[in-house]
């Protein structure tokens, strides 16, 4: 069987990198193309000696890009110009996994609201399947556009949803006090991300309704039903890793959300279901696909999940790949067990 | 006029080495005693070297330090082990800093249930002061016995009891998520104590209603009103801070909040009400005695109250310091500020 | 062909964990068993949960493990424990790979001096291969044990020995000033590795000629010249990976060295050979086998080399796999690169 | 007395915040102005909010600065601006600390290669005092400018000046090899500063002889000796904090060096010498203006010495301020031991 080929825009952000690393390592996928526009010309293995014998690829820029033959192109470009760059490969009809918010939100006018910008292409937002792999598989497998979710709706989504497809279950608010690495602010340069600033400090930002997450959490909540919903993202002085808290109001005990979860996940390689005295940690499941969930609490009407995960593993560049597989009828985990 | 003579029991944990540091260089007090049973008859900084130039005092055994005549005795020993070296003391009239939670649960039957011991001292536990600084101000002044609050506690109660003693303010439910750095669990050894453990790792631990400080939080908050408390606490990668998020259901709004706390707190020197395009950071917090405050949430009914301080200054030996400031009719900032 | 059977000796040591995960996911290998004296019973996977769904298997005790079939053993024992329990392999002809210090000192009489104990098997000390594996690849391949190299060892003797091999290159004295993770320091309790302790400092260690890893060292120079060498461990606040910064008095430049020792290693699938303006890092080395090396120093007589492993993957576990590899005549990077 | 009056020129550095924090607890100094090219006409509390309360002073462009009384100038900008900037105040004979390298290095022509720039201000280096306080204590008393020294060279230069001044002590070759936290880069953006490629990484740069402080720490050493001099520093993954190991040749013991040392800084309050059983950690200096220097190593000809500091403490801004202290003819410890 031939290899898949695969494109990766933006290759030189923490996400696309990760997602190099990873398919350098697949046995059934080839890298046809890294691009950048900033390091175009170099070897990506230049700015990122750790890919030395790994990837040594010379990166190309998004123009010479689009002249490529793949079979699907990831995205790890920032949103609006990750879905303009996409374009021409959507017109070509290649497979897209994007990785940026641009086919994540279904209202066009919410996008543009949250995201302050025109969106590029909002004709092909439709079509595109929001990519959160245990629960939107069968959509991956044929869609043309796999929208792949925030690091954040990741942690949050997986342990709720299935809860909510659950057709006794009543959930009447929602609070996620969410912590993630500091990686998940990428490679831009801002004050709060250097090391000086953000090593030993511990910090909530965004708090309530006002990060951009909270757009596509309460899409896809709001799929099932309309629950009210806190967010408080948090920055810790470790580099990869995300745990959500979740304060959940709802009329089941936290044995019966464990039974409900454990058994709509009970075929899915990537979720582990852990107890109370065995909670989520973010270094079992750093550098991993995994996502670790435990219900635990003894109060009537209130639930506390916990979730686990690599914020630039399952919260991204591995999630993507994960949908990838299925786009392509690979067991999921191909490449992403190791 | 003459110093105020102090012994301190327990100096080899890091809250009685922290209580050292802040001795040495308090203009109106000096050393009298520093005691460890391990330790007895080495200098305190041969086990602490940061210490050399700094306290160079030899260790005595607790039994030598109930010799000593001193004028108030500091105890960072564990609990139950705290009451029984403190009862000496006691019984001479000597005034206690106990940073245990010993003579912090009024409710005998409540501290044996939590804490799995027989108190040794029972009958003292009534006039103890419940030493919150900035709340309890008159009756540590006249306190024989302060029991000095625990870390989450200071850090939850400060943003809510102001709440609380404010007539028209309604809470109907407190949630509180806290983070806290590693040097909270001691000098003892434990495998999740390990740097190898706990450097870039994040977890929740003894979620919902399990963790000791429940019982504090709860009869301090009782004393205004009987509010459903939910309380997990997260180990953080980083040494010293903590960090409270409150989810307050409340019929007031974030600004108002913000008012009355202020208000409160307005002649109080160690409590910095911040906003919500300022956030606390436990980095701006550390190494200090204060308490950074603010409010935030556009939610009807719910507010978000963030809270930060030290766990090993504001949360344990320089919210001590500052009772004792106050028994002895010296400045809150004395030794503090710095 | 029928897997390689394997058993692990000490598999709750960090280096027993690594090795655990990288031989779940080789190839050609299967775990027979994992041992463990004080863990015997429960599932490896409940003491390090990051193993849940990875490796599951129960710990036997090492009396039961002596029963097991299995075609190669690695022991991550401590050193005298660890010759003690491989000596029923090697009776029956089993191959061994060897972690501890047991195997590598040639002279029982400077073994018995460094580490202070007799000497469990001393007839079998001779035989043993010293498994540095890019030089000693054909003993290797034949060998019944091997003696897997300490990490400081692996990180100065890569470098060094090429050079030594070089008929025309003198050297006249050879410092090294190594950086490691805390990791390095084991599971074992002790204060230095407590988080509180270790995180945000930096201090040297058995600085001169004192760390056990002396006596290997020196011994493996020896065998090409006798070199005045000096050896400075540091401990650094991070997890895993190690540097080594050699200070080599050589009748050769920079350059030179860089030519010789990227000659000596050309085939050689995990050895980097960077530049003076592309540095080693440990980052780019940690989760690998890669041993990433560089030579610089304008300094006529004077070559500073800088080399950077993990401490955990090449520096131990990866490395020991690296030699099972070689002894059962699969690739080398079988298993290794991912 | 009235009060020193005190200008801080580039406050919004890392060493100028640490400055005005050190100087806001100073009993005999006062803050007359903080400045700042590009945050001017903000409160300096409101960058670096962890300052509320403590200094709420709005900071003022550098041209209003020059319009402001003071005593003495503390500046905190990059080398070539700081001259500049420095210079109105030389002309009104405010006495001047120069944190830059700006007046250290004597010979302009090696100023100039080493920084690749011209200097501002030549005719005003000769008068500046190299401010290394324990050894330049007279000349600083008098002096009008005052040439703080750098980081590294204050951690090597303060173990190895002393036995250079002994009339018996011959030193063949010194390198050092040097350690420092990642504050030492600044406030300034680069990408290796970012907390997600500093942070669990361990690194060497500028390996040889290419960093710029070997300009001033050869020029010291000469004016002893000509010592074949080699420099390498690391950057460690902690915020703040400087170990410098250094390789002596030396005629001399450990025992020896020890002995001529501790005699030499007898009547010093910030040095502290330790032993080879109780080496020299950051920890125990961060955050204070000791230097701790240990020396050891068994081998004759070489001695080994371990000298650890806090790089913006002793450093910098600390140093600075002890050198206001000399200056003004208080107590070296005023305002620094804390």
């Amino acid at each position: 069987m031939p290899k898949i080929k695969v494109g990766i825009l933006g290759a030189t952000s923490y996400t696309g990198v990760e997602l190099t690393r990873l398919l350098s390592f697949h046995a059934q996928a080839e890298i046809a193309f890294v691009s950048s526009q900033s390091y175009a010309g170099q070897p990506l293995s230049k700015e990122f000696p750790e890919l030395s014998g790994i990837c040594d690829m010379v990166l190309c820029s998004p123009d010479d890009a689009k002249l490529v033959a793949v079979d699907v192109v990831f995205s790890c470009l920032p949103h609006a110009v990750s879905a303009e760059h996409c374009l021409p490969f959507i017109l070509k009809g290649t497979r897209i996994v994007d990785l940026s918010a641009d086919f994540r939100i279904k209202d066009v006018a919410v996008y543009e609201s949250w995201y302050k910008t025109k969106h590029p292409c909002p004709q092909y937002i439709k079509e595109a399947v929001y990519g959160l792999c245990e629960v939107a598989h069968d959509a991956i497998a044929t869609a043309q556009i796999v929208a792949s979710p925030g690091c954040y709706p990741t942690s949050i989504l997986l342990p709720i949803l299935p809860l909510l497809s659950d057709a006794s279950t009543i959930i009447t608010a929602l609070i996620a006090d969410s912590k993630s690495g500091v990686s998940g602010a990428g490679r831009t340069m801002k004050t709060t991300s250097l090391f000086a600033e953000a090593h030993d400090d511990l910090m909530a930002y965004s708090v309530g309704r006002t990060h951009r997450h909270v757009a596509e959490i309460e899409q896809e909540l709001n799929t099932y039903a309309s629950i009210p919903f806190t967010f408080s993202p948090h920055l810790i002085p470790m580099n990869r890793g995300m745990l959500s808290t979740l304060y959940i109001s709802i009329n089941k005990s936290a044995k019966e959300c464990e039974s409900i979860v454990k058994k709509h996940y009970e075929k899915e390689p990537f979720i582990r279901i852990r107890t109370s005295s065995d909670l989520p940690h973010t270094r079992y499941v750093v550098r991993t696909n995994y996502c670790d969930i435990a219900f635990t609490g003894e109060k009537s009407g209130q639930v506390i999940a916990l979730s686990a995960i690599d914020n630039l593993g399952k919260g991204a560049s591995g999630q993507a790949l994960q949908s990838m597989n299925i786009m392509f009828g690979l067991q999921q985990r191909e490449g992403l067990i190791r």
